[in-house]
């Protein structure tokens, strides 16, 4: 989009009425780190409404745990129920992978061909904290292109679920049965963010050792259920099979529960306040640092107190010190 | 220190001396968060001598592994060999818990009470970031004091371990005896980071165990041996028993032959190289931000957006814009 022809308030007005065309590019546009388009991207978000509230859904899960085929099943089961739906991933590692997430888009065939459902692949950029930045953008943006429900799913690399959670209104972990011993494989951090456990593969030869797993994972979230801000009944676990469409009812009843229960307690609107904070912050370090970058007398600056350093004549702080007096005094 | 009497020089001398008193209490202003401290701080790095090198040594391990101990008889073995040792830590959950180290120095009983060596408990700060920082303007500290050898121990939560291989000449992580299907639960990335591997606890009812595990990382070592810039021989995996002493000289060995193949090979003057453009950039995005966060107007500003993002006003991306636009104007 060049900057003459871009529209804003327009193209705002298109995503709105649910143009696929429109809300695609306007996901590029937010991705895309150029400075034009940045200033571009935050035009338009500026320009859309509000007063769409999406339930935006964290998904995690490690490879292997049937991730695809359950936002395939479940995806099916929302729109058969007559919601929109969004896929959204926030895969740091697809830049390096080729971008693992088209694979999955190839292999969510049915809810991909779905006129309800809306499947983004993950953008390809190196740094986690860009992927994220945007993939909250696009998760506005799909708010306001209508949608019901924005699934993020997370490939569980670094500090990807830490993210998502921030963007998210629920957070999902999807495991695969396994023995008890195997319950300590899962990082404590991310089993205090889940509001949901589900175990997938409830199926065949597994289906007794999911009915095992979900009751461990019981048993270990009790312990954990000390977030006084939630409903007494959650976190919790449950058993899936997104192979045979079982389970996927109840776990979307009990998503809706927990939303209702939070809406009316407000803690909904709490949550949101405090990631639209935790991003502002982000954001803000964000800008500040490209200015720094951009600024020619501070990279000049850092230059010769590189090699400095490297002479040992400064200390690191000292020299940084010295940068951020250059690029802070008054420009002549 | 009150700002009138610290004199850098005088005190850079004393430590350079040998003086633990001088040298404790550089490191507790090194650690202070207080504008008037980090000024003394920069004051004291720029005028110690920069031309004595420890080794610094990076060592990790999962509790229960036998850390306390095997610092204790390493240490032992250094300083009986008459090298002089210090003794930092990394350790982010000190904060909450207290200060773990501190009961790591009654643990370490003969070694603190060794006049060759030097343990500091770890500094008591939330942010890993401002905790990472500060050890190694401490271990700077210790290089100039003298040591031969800096053990820079972390308790391997969150990126502590990238923290300390950032500051660390050597990495080494420890390992206790395990069945050959719990190789899968060492992060890889920490794997990569390793330039030693020691299994811990080879004696006892333990020992066959912990010579199979050996066995087993080394060949995995194999596969992950991809580091053009490395040794044909690391990294390495051995089999040490800290309880009995067995394998701390060969162990020492190993990390002497490393040590003199990377300064005949100029890797060592490189990733010292490397390590320092690593902490400006970090310095340099944490005074940036400690510039804004005092900016009263800035602050003003911020506080307002924050209310306009509450409401739905304002997206965080463009917020952010605007703050550092009014930063960075020119004061009237």
């Amino acid at each position: 989009m060049s900057k003459a022809e871009f529209a804003p308030e327009a193209t705002a007005r298109l995503i709105e009425q649910g143009n696929r065309r429109a809300l695609a590019r306007a996901i590029t546009l937010v991705e895309s780190a150029h400075p034009d388009h940045r200033q571009q991207a935050m035009a338009l978000l500026a320009a859309l409404l509000k007063d769409r509230q999406a339930i935006r859904i964290g998904l995690s899960g490690t490879p292997g745990v049937g991730k695809s085929t359950f936002i395939e099943s479940f995806g099916l089961h929302l729109v058969g129920s007559g919601l929109k739906v969004a896929v959204l991933a926030v895969d740091p590692s697809s830049a390096r992978s080729g971008g693992s997430i088209l694979g999955d888009k190839t292999r969510m065939d049915q809810l991909s061909r779905h006129p309800g459902a809306y499947i983004r692949p993950s953008p390809s950029q190196t740094h986690l904290g860009g992927v994220a930045r945007r993939t909250r953008e696009a998760t506005s943006l799909c708010e306001a292109a209508g949608f019901d429900v924005v699934l993020i799913e997370t490939v569980g690399v670094g500090q990807s679920e830490t993210m998502v959670a921030e963007m998210a209104d629920l957070f999902v972990l999807l495991l695969a049965p396994a023995g008890g011993d195997e319950l300590q494989g899962v990082k404590r951090g991310i089993m205090e963010m889940a509001d949901l456990i589900l175990i997938n593969k409830a199926d065949g030869d597994l289906k007794s050792a999911a009915t095992r797993t979900c009751a461990d994972y019981a048993g270990a979230l009790r312990l954990l259920r000390k977030r006084s801000q939630d409903s007494e009944d959650f976190p919790k676990a449950l058993t899936v099979s997104a192979l045979e469409g079982a389970g996927l009812r109840q776990s979307w009843e009990e998503m809706q529960a927990l939303v209702a229960w939070r809406r009316e307690k407000g803690v909904w609107a709490r949550t949101r306040a405090s990631q639209n904070a935790f991003w502002f912050n982000a954001e803000l370090r964000h800008a500040l640092l490209t200015r720094l970058e951009h600024d020619p007398e501070a990279a000049e600056a850092s230059r010769q107190l590189q090699q400095a350093i490297h002479a040992g004549d400064i200390a690191p702080s000292l020299a940084a010190e010295r940068v951020v007096d250059i690029f802070l005094r008054p420009k002549a």
